[in-house]
C-alpha cells in the first residue's frame, strides 16, 4: 500500500517551521506496512491544494493530509476536499458540541469559530480528543483521504488513540495493529487490501561508537535472512540500530528477528546499553530510582548539564541530592576540597583532579555515587597535551573511584553533551553492580 | 519566481529523519523573493525521482533538489537528472581532484567512490567546500535544477559561501543579495527575471508572553503599510515576531520597516528583550563577558539547567564561577546556608527561601550576581497553594535581592526551561543597570 503525505501551510513553505509532522506520519505508516512514497507540502491556496490532492490520489492508495483545518479564512482543506469529493461542507454535530463545551462561558462562538467544525458531507469523522477541528476521512476518486489538523500535540492524540477503546491493554503491551485511535483505522485500511507484511523490530541503543564503526561491525548481519533489513539513525551522541524483519507471518518475522539478537549483541558489545524507546537519560534516571541509589555531581566544563539530565525524570528527588558546579578552580577547592597542589601539579583537566572532585562530592553530599567531569570544551583552551575535546571523568562510590578519559574533536556543545552522557554511562555501569 | 524543493531519500519517507533541509532552503529562498510553492520528498527510486522532477519542472521556475548524490548504488540523482536533461553523466575534474586530495594516503579510491564526483554533462558546477559530491545546476525543459547533497553541514557551506568572494565584508554586513556561494547564484537567477521585491525584515525576540497575547497587542500594526506582513514563530519559551516589508525599492522597504519599529516596541513593551539572531542564552552570556560581570547559580528544580546555559558560550569562564545544585533541602542548608527555620516556615518553594539561596550564593561564590531558582516542576508535588508550575526566583547583587514568582501550568520540561529563562532574564535586566 503506497501512501502520500500532504502537509499544508504558508509557514512551512516559507521555512518558518520544520515539518516534523510528515516524519511522524511516515514512521507510523511504515510500522503498518504502508509505504510512504511521496511527501508533499504546499501553500494555503485552494488551486495549489486541489492540484496537490489530484496528483496524490492519482498515484497513491492512501493520502494523509495535515493542516488547513483551523477557523480562519486561510484554512481551506475542508472546502477543497469537499469540492474534489463532489459534496458540500457540513457541520459535524459532535465537533460542534465539543467546541461549545470547551468555549462554555469563556469565549463567544462566532461564525469564524464554527468554520473549524465542518467536514465534507458523508465523511467518516474520527474526531480530535485534544482539539477542536475534527480528523475526518473522505474519499476522492476511490482513494481514502484522511485529513488531520497541523498541531503536533493534537495529531499524536488522534493517532495513538487519546480515546482508547475500553478493555485495551496498557500502552507497553500494544502491538502496532491493535492501537486505538486513527492507527486502528489505518491498520483496518491496510488489512482490507490483504497481503500485509507484519513488522518485527528491535531498536538497539548504542553509545560510545560512531555510526560508521557500528555499521562496520554489523555488516552482513541480515544477509540471507528473508525480509530483514538494518537501519542506522544518529541521535547524537547515541546511534540507534534498527533491526527489522517483515513477513506476512508475524510470528515468523518475530522468530527471525529474535534469532539475530544474540549475534548483534555480541558484535556491538559493551557499547550497546539498552533496547527500545528509553534513552540513556531516562534509563539512568529510572534505574537510580528503582535501585534507591543516591547520586551527586561535580561538574566543571559541563556547567550543570549532567545535573539537569539527572533531574529530568519526575521523582528524581528520590535519587539526586545535588551537585557542585565548579567552573572556576577556586570553586573546585572550596566546594569539593580538591587540593591546590593537585591543581597546580596536574591542571584542572586531569585524572588526579577528577578523582578528588568525585571523592570530595561523595563525602560532602553523602550519596551512594558521585560523578565528576572536567574537560576542555573549547574552542579555546586546548594545548598539545590536552587538546580541545579532552575530558576526564570519575565515578566515586564506597567501592572506590574509577576514571575515564575521552577525546572528541568536535564543537563545544557536542563535547559537553558527550561528556555528560559518559557521566550517565558510568552511573549506568555502576548500577549493574 | 516560484520554486519547488525536492528532497530525496528512503530514510525521509520512512520517517527516520526529520526534513530540516526543506525548511532551510525555503527560508533562504524567501529572503531572495523566491516563493517556495511546493516541497516534495520521494524515495531513492529512479522512476519516482524522474516523475517528481517532471512534475516539478512543469509547475516551478526553479527546482532545488537535495539528496541522492553520494557514492552508493542508492544514489541516483546524477543519473536521473542527466537522463531528463538528455546528456551523459561525466566526471567533474575539480570534484575528482578534491576527492583525491582528501583521500590521499588514507582511503583507497574505488569506482564506487568516483560515482559521487560525476555531474550531468554541461552542468554548471558550484562545488562543495565541505564535502565530496559537488553541487551542480542542470537545465531540464528550460528550468534550472540545482542539485545539492543531503548533508546539512555541507548544504550550509554551499549556500552561504564557504568560498566567500575575496574582498567581501564581514558576515554581519552582508545583505541577502551579495552573499557568496550558491546564494549569489540564486540571487542572479532571481534578478534575471526582473521585478524583484527586496525584503526588509526585523526579528523581534519576545519572552514572557505567549504567542496569542503578543499577536493581540500587535494587531493592526501592518495595516495600511504597503508590502508589510507580520509573522509569529514560537520557539519555546520565546516567540519571534517577524516584521517584514517587501518592495521593489529596497530603501523604501527599509524605511517603512523602520517607521513601524517604535510602535512595535511600545506595544510589546518590556517583554521584548532583543532583535536579530541572538537568543536570550547567547545575549546574557555575551553581555556578562562584555561587562566583566561574574555570576553564580543556586538551582533546585532546574537541577543545573541555568548553569548549563550560562556556560554555553565560549569564554564563559570569564563570567561564570560556579553553582550549587541543591535539589535536597539539606543541601540548601549545607551549600547555601539557608536557615532550617525558613525552610520549615515557608517551604522550599517560597520567596523567603530563594532570597536566602541567592544571598548565600552571592556570599559564598563571591560574584557580582547570584541567581536562585526553586519551584514545583511536577508532575507530582503540587498543592492547592503551590500548584505544579509555581517557581520562585531571586537575584542577589550588592544592591540587594529582587524576587519573582511565575506560574506556568505546563509539562515538567517546559516549566524547567521557562524557569531557567526567567533566571537569564533577571540577569539581563540587572545588566541594564
Amino acid at each position: 500500500m503506497r501512501a502520500e503525505i500532504l502537509t499544508i501551510g504558508d509557514e512551512l513553505c516559507r521555512g518558518e517551521i520544520v515539518n516534523t509532522n510528515s516524519s511522524y506520519f511516515a514512521a507510523k505508516l511504515w510500522d503498518l506496512d504502508i509505504t510512504t512514497r511521496w511527501m508533499t507540502s504546499c501553500v494555503d491556496d485552494a488551486a495549489d491544494m486541489t492540484a496537490a490532492l489530484e496528483v496524490a490520489v492519482s498515484r497513491a492508495d492512501l493520502v494523509i493530509c495535515s493542516g488547513g483545518l483551523g477557523p480562519t479564512e486561510d484554512d481551506l482543506t475542508v472546502d477543497v476536499v469537499a469540492a474534489l469529493a463532489g459534496v458540500a461542507a457540513v457541520e459535524d454535530p459532535a465537533a460542534r458540541a465539543n467546541l461549545e463545551r470547551r468555549f462554555a462561558g469563556r469565549v463567544a462562538i462566532t461564525p469564524v469559530q464554527l468554520r473549524q467544525v465542518r467536514v465534507p458531507a458523508g465523511a467518516r469523522v474520527h474526531g480530535n480528543p485534544g482539539g477542536l477541528a475534527p480528523c475526518f476521512e473522505a474519499t476522492i476518486r476511490g482513494v481514502p483521504v484522511i485529513c488531520l489538523p497541523g498541531i503536533p500535540r493534537e495529531i499524536f492524540t488522534i493517532f495513538d488513540g487519546g480515546v482508547r477503546p475500553a478493555g485495551r491493554a496498557a500502552e507497553g503491551q500494544r502491538g502496532p495493529f491493535d492501537g486505538g485511535g486513527l492507527l486502528g483505522r489505518l491498520a483496518e485500511l491496510r488489512e482490507a487490501r490483504g497481503n500485509v507484511e507484519r513488522v518485527a523490530r528491535t531498536i538497539y541503543r548504542v553509545f560510545g561508537r560512531g555510526e560508521s564503526q557500528i555499521s562496520e561491525v554489523c555488516r552482513g548481519i541480515v544477509d540471507g535472512v528473508p525480509g530483514a533489513t538494518i537501519h542506522y539513525q544518529v541521535k547524537f551522541p547515541e546511534t540507534l540500530v534498527k533491526l527489522v524483519v517483515r513477513d506476512h507471518d508475524g510470528a515468523a518475522a518475530a522468530a527471525r528477528l529474535a534469532a539475530m539478537d544474540g549475534q548483534l549483541r555480541t558484535r556491538v558489545g559493551g557499547f550497546l546499553y539498552g533496547t527500545g524507546e528509553e534513552n540513556l537519560v531516562e534509563r539512568v534516571g529510572r534505574r537510580l530510582q528503582d535501585q534507591q541509589t543516591t547520586v551527586a555531581t561535580a561538574e566543571s566544563c559541563t556547567g550543570g548539564m549532567l545535573g539537569e539530565m539527572l533531574t529530568r525524570l519526575p521523582g528524581s528527588s528520590r535519587s539526586f541530592r545535588g551537585g557542585a558546579i565548579t567552573y572556576a578552580n577556586d570553586e573546585k577547592i572550596r566546594q569539593l576540597g580538591v587540593s591546590p597542589d593537585t591543581l597546580v601539579a596536574h591542571g584542572a583537566v586531569s585524572e588526579e583532579v577528577v578523582r578528588e572532585m568525585a571523592s570530595g562530592a561523595l563525602a560532602r553530599f553523602g550519596t551512594d555515587l558521585a560523578v565528576a567531569i572536567s574537560g576542555v570544551a573549547g574552542p579555546d583552551g586546548g594545548t598539545p597535551e590536552k587538546p580541545v575535546g579532552t575530558v576526564w571523568l570519575a565515578l566515586a562510590s564506597a567501592r572506590g573511584v574509577t576514571t575515564k578519559k575521552i577525546g572528541f574533536p568536535g564543537a563545544r556543545d557536542l563535547i559537553r553533551t558527550l561528556a555528560s552522557w559518559w557521566g550517565l554511562r558510568m552511573i549506568d555501569e555502576a548500577l549493574d553492580g
